[in-house]
């Protein structure tokens, strides 16, 4: 039986797929999924199950409200975290969700990666933010919908925007990256991943390392990012 | 010659053969065995056999007194260890020993891996104990014997269960790793090994990366481990 | 349609491809150039495409002034720097520019590689420069011209020679490389990023490690580099 | 045209091919010899000759006195260090030159790497020593030759056995192992490298990580290696 889902689960199984192959994922410890807005749908890799044994037809598609559309299994246990970014930001088209080493460290350490290279402003102009943890009382509540609104809160607190910040730390717990669509999440996870490694070794040989002139950070971003850039093809 | 220890060398065999591909020892550093309680019997990898040369019919049975009951090679010289926890500790039926590299740096480094993520606490609700090194008596005595020992000691001094706490790191040794079954022992010994070097890059960023909070530790814990798990499928 | 820049753009295909072989670029952070100074032009690899997919015929011919000769793509959005260099240093024959780890995350820190070990005096008798980032009106101005001009700046301020010291580091970029040909560039870019860890931690263990001794330099670099140097066939 | 050194050979360009293989060395940075005291001679790799074009009959023959007896390749530039060994340490069978990366750190440290741990004690019961630098006069006169009396040399200062203590740090430069054969040399580098990073974490993890004990270090030395060991089969 075809799904008119199947395209959409395609896409999503080959962006999971992609994980453990960058070495950001560890077991089962991490997500990616994919919006259909025109459906109000997204599709999400299942809970639980080992990369290997994956396949494209075990994605779950689910509306905004976590209803599951499609599926036999169970979603992610992050799936709602997914459905709440989907809801509120509606530019987004993708969402990954790793547990990646140098990451999750700066996460752990509740800290900001500062901006102190170039290759972190070629693809942002802002330290990436750690979200403080949430209240025990969010804890205990909707745990995984009320991680929507820690991620949110971080950028409306500092005035800062997911289209031009496409990531994101979790205190004490890991990263999300989003993007237009679940490629770009993908990639934003790998690229976060060596931001963090690079951004923890400067610092290790240098804790002064000074942060990115202005100028420098706004060169970098507006070459790949601004109305006249001339990177690529 | 069939065995009617086939099948359990065999799980043994593949358990050990997953201590290399996942990157936790180097040459002969590791060993893996799991326990058949209706027989009263145990497997384990024969000693200073490299992996590339080791066979399922290799695997040596042993009772709970360590005598051999079938196997024409010198069992793990970690045996008796092995041997002390099947007798003590019932509901165990894998455990591994590695000298994987940064659980084994914090072993020597005799500190507990602290409790500063939801990575640990997706696993474990609790600092990942450090065993104080034994006294010259015990190691000058019955090493590997007493090794069992040293390690139920730290469970009992501490008042935690071994069931909720499948890790140990023996201080200036390495770690150990038990579960349900071997592969569960396997599993154990990768997330250790992960969640000690998250940890070790945390501190290295912030040496005072905060504990996490109980509500954190319960949640994580809860929804893979709990009454009402709403992990996998 | 034969194109009488064939071979020098297959050579400039094989050493891009070389790079993540190497481990020393992540995605499309890195590029590889050669000279053919008979013509007045160099070639190099497109802009932002991935080494997955690049082929030999995508590789782009352009003279000195940026102009380019041949090629349908554009090309890498650093050419302006290789072009500068090319122009003004006339023994090099080839250029690499990556984002490799160890040596970015010394840029990042502003800091020389200082010469700590005989694997560095090997390869060059200098510490690795840290050229200073660019005034605000550089970077404003035409920024990868001026990149040019950032490099060869401290080779001058320094009085140290690019035949001598085939590498340097951009404060808070990252590093570029050269030699005699593209293979020497490629090779010395993974030279960096060895000598880069190596001196990173060796930092860590002892911050106070001795510089080597300038009879020890002179040794290692002359028996490798000197007139009468024995090292290979 | 057969030569009388044909196993020698193979038995050595084997060995050398699994340093790379082990992770020991980058391109050309490293070199395995064996030596047939029966014929007062040894067989080394050729100088700087990438692993990947490396063939049996290219390795080299030569005496202890460094002419060379069969081979049309220049020998490593190593050579005359391997011959002093050979020469006055004489139950010597093998002999393996890297710049395995942890290892060289501490050698550029000038750090002896502590016994902290039992993988250590597992292989040799001290700190594994670290030779100062030559003096200039050294240095600038027969360098290589010289090498062999500077490791000679902190073997006799701190009265340890090479047999006992088969590994040595040359102070500003990189490791050298040996061993009774050259495949056991080649096992004692990756030894080397793997304690040396677990060394390296342990101290960053805690700067005060206490020494192993004495009764710790004899258990472990003596189940390996003691008269009553009791490791493999």
């Amino acid at each position: 039986m075809m799904s008119k889902f199947s395209s959409l689960k395609q896409e999503v199984y080959e962006a999971n797929m992609k994980l453990p192959e960058l070495g950001l994922v560890l077991f089962t410890f991490g997500n990616a999924s994919a919006v259909d807005r025109s459906e109000g749908v997204f599709a999400i890799k299942p809970s639980g199950v080992p990369y290997e044994d994956l396949k494209a037809e075990d994605i779950v598609i689910l509306d905004f409200e976590n209803k599951v559309v499609e599926g036999d299994m169970r979603p992610s246990s992050d799936t709602k975290t997914h459905a709440v970014l989907y809801k509120h930001w509606e530019k987004i088209g993708g969402i990954v969700h790793t547990h990646s080493t140098y990451a999750t460290a700066w996460a752990q350490a509740q800290k900001d990666i500062p901006i102190i290279g170039t290759t972190h402003a070629d693809h942002l102009a802002f330290d990436i933010p750690c979200a403080p943890p949430m209240t025990d009382k969010m804890i205990e509540g909707n745990y995984e919908h009320e991680t929507g609104f820690q991620i949110m809160n971080v950028f409306e607190d500092r005035n800062i925007s997911y289209e031009e910040v496409p990531m994101v730390l979790l205190g004490n717990h890991a990263p999300f990256t989003w993007g237009k669509n679940v490629d770009k999440a993908v990639y934003h996870s790998a690229v976060l991943e060596e931001v963090a490694k690079m951004a923890y070794l400067s610092l290790q040989i240098n804790p002064d390392a000074p942060r990115l002139k202005e100028s420098l950070i706004k060169k970098h971003y507006d070459r790949k990012h601004g109305a006249d850039s001339y990177y690529g093809q």
